[in-house]
């Protein structure tokens, strides 16, 4: 059996969790939901699914320290910093590259490094199922999330009809990918059972995804090509990258290729998932006292209701007679939200980002 | 002409400004609003009235330092602690026997320590007159404030007919003392012209406030006879006081004299005047960005009005898409709270002074 690998895209800002996250200190890098860093819940939750040398970590300059010292049983080798951020495509070529590099046979999986998934045995399964999938047939792989609700929230897969069996779990061609939906449209699609949730999770062999990268995708391709050369050449990964990666194009992977080629398939899967991907996400994850407020550290609600309030140190937050709001205490800076602003948050951190006096808060 | 004294009021635990005042650091003591702490502002308005060695401040032990470093012209001797709070008719009468002590034939102003007046010489012409008025006729006098909107958080002054001119400015008899109004009570009383709003300032001789408290509260009268006698003795005030004030009746002087007494007069004035009774009181005397927000320190708003963002230190307070809101910060504690939930802060730090967690933050 060929080699399997797993490479987990480590390279988020995480600006939707600030002031917890920073720049430096990402989501995938907090314990947002548990007590571990998402990151070290993601390569724990491979334990026995693939030995740690077989799993890459992109990630970036300003991160990589952070990643090495939450992950200490992946090779240092193994975690790789882009120079310059180029979306998901150029990060799955360059999974591509570095997997092929160990055995030009081997497939992998592409996985978010921040994402929750408590079932692990559950999640390991239909990792295997999608595996043997792309071990069977030169396809590109989706996992697809069955939904538990009409999300809004999320892009969906419509699934098209069955194309394999593997240990009795369904393996469906992909009709197509689609936005977020509106609400009425989602409850269609959750009503119909042929829509999953996109959860941005992918498996091939590197030789497939590398012959839809040359189709789709030719320019970045030929980047990739060089970085391989470089490295054939005995030349220092660090130093091809900053060679080549700035000018690679700037493109996701469902843009670049899930959405254009034509052998793809999905998975169905039913561990529980969620890509929390803001607080009021989060505050899905936590038992909320009897007025719906969530709390950590020391904090007080007083006549308020589904708060999310957050303190990280002995400095109390006080809440009087508000509603859904997130407040959130860090040592130098603190943020307050209403629930249903918080997809502005991006939009205060870099407001905060191009003004010299907070600067340093990133 | 009879010696004239002033005596402040300087008791107050502020509970509705936490977490900027604390228990030892009232709003009297704290620069609310101006550059200087409030009871500083009110010792400097009588600048040029009364020499410092005729005002008197009524403290309280926990905020006597506190009061004496922030009121340097004013001596010592003249900071006086109540051992226990007992309401203001205690106080009353506290300042008629230390002034009384001073000079039998003296008149005294009782004045609050923690309001905002900012036309100093208005404000003393009014005093004149109610000094004037006082020591003319054996009469309690007022000081009213013409009302300039229909105020609900204020008492309201009703006035009779005049009884005297001085200085060609009226003194009227006093008809009634009101309760705060609802709203349409209150558009009434301000179109009368009848109405003052009742700021708690009164003016009078020691002669005529110690018949009216032997009359209307005999008990708390006969405490007041032997604090005068124990000073009489030779003994120390601190030891007296210590003795007879805990059981003093706990009652407003407007309970206790004020509403019962038939010779209460009240001087219509015209200067500016607020008690600055709560955060969003504060921001009145602010100038806002333009979309209505407060700002002080290291704040900023995205996306929000109307909102009072305070922060001490170089700490940032951010606030996201939220309308309405007061976001305090101190150094060890963040309050938050909807501007029509004010009032219930008075409750939250009640709740947090019940809790041994939060004592500190008292």
């Amino acid at each position: 059996m060929s080699k399997r690998f797993v490479v987990i895209m480590a390279g988020g800002r995480g600006e939707r969790f600030w002031p917890q996250s920073r720049l430096h200190r990402p989501k995938h890098l907090l314990p947002i939901v548990g007590d571990k860093p998402m990151l070290t819940q993601t390569v724990e939750r491979l334990d026995g699914f693939v030995p740690p040398e077989n799993i890459f970590i992109i990630t970036n300059r300003e991160q990589r320290e952070a990643v090495l010292s939450v992950c200490p049983s992946v090779p240092a080798e193994n975690v790789v910093s882009e120079p310059v951020g180029r979306d998901t495509a150029a990060a799955v070529g360059l999974a591509m590259v570095l997997v092929r590099g160990r055995d030009p046979d081997a497939s992998l999986a592409m996985l978010p490094a921040d994402h929750v998934i408590r079932d692990r045995d559950g999640f390991q399964t239909v990792l295997e199922t999608a595996f043997s999938a792309a071990e069977r047939e030169p396809v590109l792989v989706t996992i697809g999330i069955s939904p538990t609700e009409p999300a809004t929230g999320y892009g969906y897969i419509h699934r098209g009809d069955e194309a394999m069996e593997i240990d009795g779990r369904s393996v469906y061609r992909v009709r197509a990918f689609v936005e977020k939906p509106n609400l009425e449209t989602a409850k269609r699609y959750l009503d119909s059972g042929d829509y999953f949730w996109n959860a941005g999770m992918f498996v091939w062999t590197a030789a497939s995804i590398a012959r839809a990268l040359e189709e789709h995708t030719p320019g970045l391709y030929q980047g990739l090509e060089e970085i391989r050369d470089g490295l054939d050449g005995g030349r220092e990964l660090d130093a091809v990258l900053e060679e080549v990666f700035p000018g690679l194009d700037k493109i996701s992977i469902d843009y670049a290729v899930m959405e254009k080629a034509e052998n793809v398939m999905t998975v169905e899967s039913e561990f529980d998932w969620d890509d929390v991907g803001s607080w009021p996400a989060v505050a899905r994850h936590f038992e909320p006292d009897e007025r719906g407020n969530t709390l950590r550290g020391a904090v007080r609600v007083t006549g308020g209701e589904d708060n999310i309030v957050i303190s990280d140190s002995d400095h109390l937050v006080a809440v009087c007679g508000a509603d859904d709001l997130i407040v959130v205490h860090t040592g130098d800076a603190t943020l307050v939200c209403p629930k249903d602003k918080a997809q502005d948050i991006k939009k205060l951190v870099k407001e905060l980002g191009d003004d010299p006096r907070w600067q340093s808060l990133m």
